[in-house]
């Protein structure tokens, strides 16, 4: 399995709009392989927002990235972002809800 | 809920045994509290180890680190590990898993 941790900054004010885009469209990524797609924020930064991300493979998480509903929530998002964008990969090994 | 990603180094040749301790373990946290506690390794560093774990909440993350398996499990695996670490703390919104 592929693991995905990757962090993104909402412009100030539009955090919760760029959250409430990622946890709608979650669900339907169970179907494109994902395992686990997590979405937190900070309590002392009001602008970071965190996804934490199981997939199938690492094949499975980049072709997500071309399904319509997920290009369409990018466009929708990325007005929203800063640009500031980190991203860690794992390959993950195990351990309680995967 | 409570979100913690953390990532640790094993002094070389010891991250295998480091996440054999860590994987075994993860089953146990489910009734202290633990959503998920997934656990991943590098493909391209051989010493680091990434957990990513989602507590009911931070107090059941705190007090899950004075179980008796827990403080056998650390005891273990320290001698193992670098010394460094890092984390990262969030407030989980939702999403697929969780």
């Amino acid at each position: 399995m592929y693991g995905y941790f990757g962090t993104m900054k909402a412009k100030p004010g539009h955090r919760d709009a760029v959250v409430e885009i990622l946890v709608s469209g979650a669900g339907g990524l169970k179907a494109a392989g994902a395992h686990l797609y997590v979405v937190g924020v900070s309590d002392t930064d009001e602008q970071t927002i965190f996804v934490n991300e199981v997939w199938e493979s690492k094949e499975h998480h980049d072709a997500s990235l071309q399904l319509p509903e997920t290009r369409a929530a990018i466009a929708t998002a990325m007005p929203m972002l800063t640009g500031e964008f980190s991203s860690t990969e794992a390959r993950i090994v195990g351990g309680l809800g995967v």
